[in-house]
């Protein structure tokens, strides 16, 4: 029986979840059994208020350029399901909603929190006798979901990561002599380092920039840090330095937060890298420069890994294929094959083992001095930022096509 | 008589000044006056320290790769030569350098206190009886130099952050409902908005992002600002503010500065960006974000404007032209055709008139209300980020081809 199906984006976004939307999309067409698919306003709130997008009414040439729109094109939230427990009223809405639009698919496009939601989601079935199939799909730059061997998202920002220290690196070394000794960019990864260990694909040679890279998995060891600077400088002229928001101090604490508040408890500024850039200025007197990429990192679909955007549009593909097939409650996850050169295929994983987990960087990734990545880390995340996929450009810059946005008529009252 | 000519870079790098290298170097070799390119090893330090990169030793291959390769190839410098009689050695020096290795051409690669060197060199010739044709070649980011309708260098940067700015829209847009409703980019330009004001590039429609700019030509007025953030986020759901590091108070004091002191004098964390967003979280309670690109955004060379690089090569082309036609103290400008299309010759200017003046964006670039620009200045932008030049990509990052950088063998006592 023909049902439709509904779509959302959850979370921070990246630069090719909208790549997924539209190869999920252009997918359901060839699909007899799925009738429209629906895109929720602002993620899952589209689907609690019913501000469902009509896709169909976009035409297949603006479907298609969504491969090339970074953000989320139909908006996305933080917003977590609270347990069946707690919040019946929740799903109870949700079923409401699909049940007034002839909704049996239900696919949730986000991290871990979301992998937790559409894992609730998909219990709904039975708890609430309503028949839906509920597919989690991958998308994180922060590439810490469990069970995949990497996220959607994250090999875009990785390439933007490595692109970007190369050429700083470059800068600095060319104004180290009377100039700059030290460079700091600030990349995201509040608890996982992948971010900022991507940097060392920066590196061609042994002792390229960057010099050091500061993980949250490590506890930041200031005396040893300040030494590897002076050292780095006076062996290179120049030191590169990348360090992840998320660093933490030995009590535990956010370097960034420690940094935010003065003597009195009055909020200062934030960020981890002018942190880091005081620390040289005041201890080794370096002059230095600093970069916070915040934002930019993540929506650089200008610099995307053909790989990733690949990931990502197939991951769209079988989140349908698996849906029609009548699953429910997996999330289409990469699988790297065996062999020496690098490969990779889809298989469905079991939401129960993905939600609310998160997958850190592991030890053998992290270098003996914990400053750096190993040659294994790199081993890792080299394919992951292969290949190129860059956007058209209009007027000198990316062209952005619009979307009609149209909404489906509301059927029901508003939700409280 | 053939003689041989010295090249240097100085002053902040840019994306596209190793272009202007490359096209020199190859234009020289069509010239039978000129002998060999000695590049400056860090700029004019490398004159005085005797420190000569012979271009000759690289192949014509790393030569051409030049043209996509950020940063200083040959190293550059913050060093200014005092006036003639304030440090006659320094001038004595230069020419027992030129002298000692046939150099009769002096081409210098930076923006205005280095047109005010190249131009102090040009007058050696009469003042100590060496004769020299002294060439400066245009490159800042800045975009800040007289005579000449733009700078080769700010093309590129003004590509790089009217994409950011649009794919970092598109993030903020897509987040907005639930999460960051202001982003905040701040970019480069100590003394002139020229970078700021590119960020408008970023926009297709009324209304699109970037919804501020705040420039250093204009003092900050905090009331009016905030009101103006306020609005925004009311109509929009968000709102996108680009911020100058140079942006004043009304004291004519950075604003960088101002934050980078606390209560008891102690140096704080800097940057203008960060400033402005704790302005927001305490005043109005939205929450934002901020991202500062630094030497990102003079060095982004994966994403530089044809046009610009266009440009830069034809400096570096011109220059050996005018140099072997016996020009002294002359730059080659950029100007402008008359036309409604977009076009660009190249006419040399006298360096007397260059030297240390500063072109700061004109009033009638400036909105009304101060924190926008006019559609004039958007006129005058539009062209210089038309076209992509890609680097060649190797290993998922752009390829940088290593120089060999060999030295000629010293014939004098070290410089001291």
């Amino acid at each position: 029986m023909k049902k439709n199906a509904f779509y959302a984006q959850s979370g921070g976004v990246t630069s090719v979840i909208n790549a997924t939307a539209s190869a999920l999309i252009l997918e359901a067409k060839k699909h007899k059994n799925i009738g429209k698919i629906y895109a929720g306003k602002d993620g899952i709130l589209g689907a609690l208020n019913e501000d469902l997008i009509d896709t169909s009414k976009e035409s297949i040439s603006v479907i298609e350029s969504l491969k090339s729109r970074p953000g989320g094109a139909f908006g996305s939230c933080r917003f977590k399901l609270k347990d069946f427990e707690a919040n019946e009223k929740e799903y109870k809405r949700l079923i409401e909603v699909f049940r007034a639009h002839n909704i049996g698919y239900f696919f949730y496009n986000g991290g871990n929190d979301s992998a937790d939601t559409a894992f609730k989601v998909s219990q709904i079935s039975k708890k609430l006798n309503y028949p839906i199939n509920c597919i989690a799909i991958p998308k994180t730059v922060d590439n810490d979901l469990v069970l995949t061997d990497c996220c959607p998202g994250f090999g875009s920002a990785a390439k933007y990561i490595a692109t970007s220290i190369l050429e700083a690196s470059l800068d600095v070394q060319s104004m180290s002599a009377t100039s700059t000794k030290v460079f700091i960019l600030e990349v995201m990864g509040r608890h996982a380092g992948w971010m900022a260990a991507a940097s060392s694909l920066a590196r061609n040679n042994k002792g390229d920039a960057p010099h050091i890279i500061l993980l949250p998995e490590v506890a930041f060891d200031q005396k040893n840090f300040l030494n590897l600077v002076k050292d780095t400088v006076e062996k290179n002229g120049y030191c590169v330095i990348v360090v992840s928001e998320g660093l933490k101090n030995k009590k535990n604490a956010f370097l960034s937060e420690s940094s935010t508040r003065d003597a009195f408890g009055h909020a200062q500024l934030g960020g981890v890298a002018p942190f880091i850039a005081n620390l040289i200025t005041d201890k080794l007197k370096l002059k230095n420069h600093w970069a916070v990429s915040d934002y930019l990192q993540r929506s650089a679909r200008h610099i995307a890994s053909k790989t990733d955007l690949d990931q990502a549009m197939e991951v769209g593909i079988k989140a349908i294929q698996y849906a029609v097939n009548g699953m429910n409650g997996v999330m289409p996850v990469i699988v790297r094959g065996k062999g020496k050169k690098y490969s990779w295929k889809i298989e469905p994983a079991p939401l129960a083992k993905i939600a609310n987990l998160e997958k850190k960087l592991p030890k053998s990734y992290i270098s003996k001095n914990g400053m750096n990545v190993t040659p294994k880390a790199v081993e890792y995340l080299r394919p992951l930022i292969q290949g190129e996929s860059f956007p058209v450009f209009k007027n000198g810059i990316p062209e952005i096509k619009e979307l009609k946005l149209i909404k489906v008529k509301k059927k029901l009252k508003p939700w409280a």
